[in-house]
This record gives C-alpha cells, structure tokens and sequence, in this order.
C-alpha cells in the first residue's frame, strides 16, 4: 500500500475464503490474525451463465449485470444482527476482529466475482450478437467506516475520514491490477428511502470489467471538448463555475463543491479537486488532508436542509483503471432523491423511458439554500 | 384526425387558455362545448430562463429540463377533490364535462410548453458551451383513460383500449407537427411506488424538443448493427425472442410480448406489433385492432404476480417526430420496480453513478412467472 505513514493494512480471509482487509490508525492490533469462526458454506469462485452473468442490451448498448444470487441478500436485519458490527462473544458477524477502524471485505452477495479466465474482457463497441452473455467478472467489496452502529459518515472524525480515503485509494490501486478489471468505482448509498438494506454506515467498492456508460461518455464528452476548444472540459467547467459563482457551496485551498448548472436530482453537489487527476490514487498529500474539511462540511449541509438526515448517494468518478486517462479529472458527486420534506423525486416516464431528467428544484436555488443552510 | 370511424374528437379550451380534447365514443355529445367556469390565471405562454428551460449537461452530453414551476403541483388529493373526475355541480375539475370516455388536455404544472420562437431547436452535437440554456418549448400533456377514479388501465374494456390508442396516435400527429417538436413520447405511470400523485386512471404525453438519449442511442445502435449485419436490429430481435421462446410472455397474431435478455428491470416486458412501424400513427387496422387484447393480458399477468396491483411505467418508444426512421420499431415498454412483495428495485450506487443496471431477477425465471401466472 501507499507509505503514508499513518494507517496499517492488514489483510486475512473469512470462513469462505473471502479477503478482509483491516486499515487500523495505530499498528500493531493483530487483527487480521483473529480466526473467522463461523461455518459458511464456499461462495463459487465466479458468477457466469446462467445463473448469473453480464448480459448485453442491444438496443441500449450497455451491460447489465443479471445478478440472480442476490435475490436473498440480508435485508435490514435489526441492530443485534447487525453482520457490520464487529464480531462479539457468542456473536459472530462479517468482522472476526473485535473492534475496527476502517475495513473492507468481499460482498457475501456479489454481482460481480471471480478473475478474467483468458477470455478478452467484452468490448463494448465489438459485440455484434444480440443475446450476447458473459462471465460477470469483476469484484464487490463492502468498506465499513466505523464500528459505530449508529454513526454516520458525516459524523466521522476528519482523521477517520482520511483514513477512509486511504482504503480507497489502496482499493483502486488493488482492484485495478486485477486482470480483466476495467474500472473502480467507490460509493456509498445512504437511507432506506434509496434502497440500502443495512443501517451500519458503509459504503461499497465496485470493480467492473468494463468501462461504465456514464463514465464512457464522459470520456467522450472530453474528448470532443478538445477537439472543439483545445481545453480540457473538466478544468474549463469548474473553472467557470468558480468564475459563475452562483451554483458554489463551499471550497477550500484544495478542493470546491458546487451544483451542476444541469443538476438532474433536487440536491447535487459535485466536489473536485482544485488540482485535475484522474484517479484517487493520484491525489497527492495535500489534497488528500484537504478532504475531509470539506467533505464533511457539505455532507453536514446536506443534513440540515431538512433537519433530518438526507438519503443520498455518493459516486466517486475516476478514469478507467490503469495509467492513462490524464484528460480525466476524479471528482465525487453527492445526489439526493429528496426533493421536500416527505416528497422524493421518482425516476418515473421521462427518465425511466426516456433519459430525460426533470428536477424542480432550480440549481441557483439548491446551491444558495446549502451555502446558507449552516 | 384519422378517420377510424369509431371515435368522434372535439377540442375546446380550459379557463386559462390550455387546450382540452374530447375523445368519444359516440357522437353528438356536445362535450367540448362546456364551459369551465374556474377562474384561472393564466399560465405563462412557455417556460424559459431563468426560472425554467432546458440546461445542457456537458458531461452527460444531454439536456435537462429545470422545471421550478412545478414543485407545488397536486399531490396525492383525497378523493373528493381529483382533478381529474369529470366536473360535478359544485365541483369544477380539470374536466368541464359531466363524463368522459377519453379526455386529453394540457397539464396545469407542464415541464415543457410553447412552440418554439425561431431559434433553431437544440442540437444535442452542436452545442459547444458549458453552461447553454435554453426555452423548455415543447408541451406535456394529460390523457385520462376513464371516468371512473378508481378503475385502473388493465380494468378497461377493449374497445376502450382502443379508443386511448387512438388518441395516441392522434396526439403523435398533432403534437409532431407542432414547430420544434423533434419526438412525442406517450407514457403511463402507475403506483404511489413510482411517485405516481394522482390516483385517477391517467397517462401522460410529453413532446420533447430534441431526440432524447434513449432513442438516439437505440437510433445509433441500429445503423450500427445494420452497417455490421445488413439486417433491420428490431426485425431480428423479434425474431430471435420468437424463436429462442424462453422469454416469451404472450403474443397473437398482430403482437408479441418479452422480455428482454438483459432486462434492467425486475419485472420488464417488451411489445412489439408484428410488423415494424415507427410511430405509433403507422400501425394498420389490424395491428389496432390486436392491441387491446395483448396489452391487457399482459396487464392482467403482472398485477397477478404479487396478489396486488403492479407499480409500472407504461413507455411508447416511437422514432423522432416526422417521416422518416423506417429502420425504428415503435414499441411498448412495461417496466415495474417491485422485485418481491414489499421490496423494491431502487437506483442506487451503481445505477445512478455509473449507469450499469444490476437485475436480481433472472429474465428468462420472470418470463417463466408470467407466462405461468395466469
């Protein structure tokens, strides 16, 4: 892992053979060598066909990941069963160890499994059938940001939240050596109201085979933008939405968080480094301790526009995994499906049909109300 | 309109200068000669900059409709006051008339409205700035399928079906020649589940001022596979879903129902008419005449599968407005997020940041569900 002088990574493997990697703040905890004592049944190695698999949409031109197994995932089991929690006498959980930090682990329900098997990993532009399946290679983690049932990520300390950042830079780095992995992808999904099925705070890691739609076309956006301007898209926006000022939330030395001109939910904020890299990876110390500050400023305004907590979703972009993609600039967007108090925005006929997003919040009026909110 | 001989239209207008049209199914019913005696004020002729328009995404490559007017919309009224019954004595609706059979008008809260001015229509690929706005011209529109506030489309007798046919294809006409209008888009939402805020029977018509992503992509995608194949990309999709069977839901003679490979949804069926056309003006007698009575069974099977009336979104994909795009198959497409009783398909991480669908529900089982329901 990256020498940053202030985590520890261990890693050990659960009962079924599955990797848990520990990131401790202090060393020397041993908690990679606690044995996970529960008997679980061997997990196969790979999700192919047919019970599961990467199936392709010719009309849509996309993946779409059929993910049969999942069917039966945990859903929101009561605090005592809590599989996040870390394991306790007489209560064992996903976790051996007694306590935690940070820490990741393979998903017990994965949609995506197992190493390329010498099979090129789909292209996207290459596929001429129309019933095209494919191994859903890939890998799924789950990143526990305390052992703290009932915290939050916006309640984590900023040290806590460095350390978060660390696992995924260190996830990225892992997980995009892995042969056939095209991209990584970190989130978080907050709140029952977007669908998450457990309450301890989390977040997940997907690594995918292939390019992802969104962040293909960004990239093609991109590179149009060049060819028509000479600049680079990423800086010319944020530069322009500084200039603009209007759609800002909050910023500091190191990075800016505003709403997109064409925000497509109520609330959206878009944080980018102050300085363009296409990766996690790539940001350098004094972004990585500029993070926190701010992240958390604007996941506590986020909080207080409705006094309650906001169900949101939180999307790392990056490049494609591997060197490359310097063009591209990783940013982190925050959406929120709630449009009012006790009204959510729905994706209904125009944008489950059509693609077309409808928000009815304007985005001056979004960001002037979370500069203010606090 | 299309001289069907079955149905007699008659337009008139509401208090505030919106249009309404009668769809009936006998003649002579004076229905559009009610007056609306609401006093209204009257909305604006269309929605433009800066409390609404159209916003260009630079990084999706897409635009976004800011509609800011439509926050304080109707939201779920009790039954007594649904604006959608037909007008009562000391009751005025949105409907001036005592009944209806098929009854379209301008939505009070549209999303898009007003023709365009002269400016030439957006080109989503000639669009060079990052922050473009534009007026949202186009026009949303209404359809109440019935009377009866607490039928349901699958309740609805045939030759009803038959009539809101119609009255799509009537609209696909009218609205089409509208200037400015690139696409017209007929859509049902049905369930509080999808954010549904009107129980009465009713569907929707958005007529949009750019080709939306969806059908350029699936435009792109089948000049594609027709440069690849020499083949139409809808014919052999049909025909490959006929003859694989596996997916098959129902069909008859004029009509098929699947659905799709890689289906994105937990419950989604595809319908196409036997023989290709690009808008829904296009389909022949026979094909009209079919329709009712696959629909309806395949209504019939998904409110079947959960013992419950299914939350779904109805979609019409028909080529862009206009002659033309003979390649393009019009087709219905019925998509629900339930995936259990009580459980829910949400966007969440994967979908809404990456745009990669992750479908617990293997299609050819779901097809298998409902081919058995019944």
């Amino acid at each position: 892992m990256r020498a940053v002088g202030r985590i520890w990574k261990n890693s050990g493997k659960l009962a079924d053979g599955r990797e848990i990697i520990y990131f401790d703040e202090s060393p020397g905890l041993g908690r990679a060598e606690v044995r996970d004592g529960r008997k679980l049944a061997a997990i196969p190695s790979k999700w192919g066909p047919p019970e599961s698999g990467l199936r392709w949409d010719p009309l849509a031109g996309e993946w779409v990941v059929i993910a049969a197994q999942r069917q039966d995932r945990t859903f929101l089991p009561p605090p005592e069963a809590c599989p996040l929690d870390p394991s306790a006498p007489g209560r064992p959980t996903e976790i051996p160890a007694a306590s935690y930090d940070v820490v990741v682990f393979e998903n017990r329900f994965p949609s995506l499994r197992g190493a390329a098997d010498g099979r090129p990993a789909p292209g996207l532009d290459t596929t001429s059938g129309l019933m095209v399946e494919y191994p859903a290679h890939g890998r799924c983690e789950v990143v526990c940001f305390t052992a703290d049932h009932d915290s939050s990520f916006a309640q984590l300390s900023p040290g806590r939240v460095r350390t978060v950042l660390e696992a995924w830079a260190d996830r990225t780095e892992a997980l995009g050596a892995m042969p056939g992995i095209s991209q990584v992808y970190c989130f978080e999904n907050r709140g029952e109201e977007i669908g998450v099925t457990l309450h301890h705070p989390h977040g997940q890691i997907y690594a995918y085979p292939f390019v992802t739609p969104r962040t293909r076309r960004m990239l093609e956006m991109a590179a149009a933008y060049t060819a028509r301007t000479g600049g680079n898209l990423f800086d010319d926006l944020t530069a322009a939405e500084v200039a603009a000022g209007t759609r800002m939330v909050t910023r500091n030395g190191e990075w800016i968080a505003f709403v997109p001109a064409a925000a497509k939910w109520p609330y959206e904020v878009m944080i980018f480094p102050a300085r363009r890299v296409p990766r996690i990876t790539e940001l350098d110390e004094a972004a990585r301790d500029g993070f926190a500050g701010l992240y958390l400023d604007v996941l506590h305004r986020l909080d207080a526009l409705f006094g309650a907590p906001l169900p949101y979703i939180a999307a790392w972009h990056q490049a494609p995994s591997g060197p490359g993609h310097e063009e591209f600039a990783a940013h982190l967007q925050v959406l929120s499906v709630r449009r009012a108090p006790g009204r959510l925005k729905y994706l209904a006929g125009s944008e489950s049909g059509m693609g077309v997003w409808i928000n009815d919040i304007m985005p001056e009026t979004a960001a002037q109300r979370l500069r203010e909110v606090l």
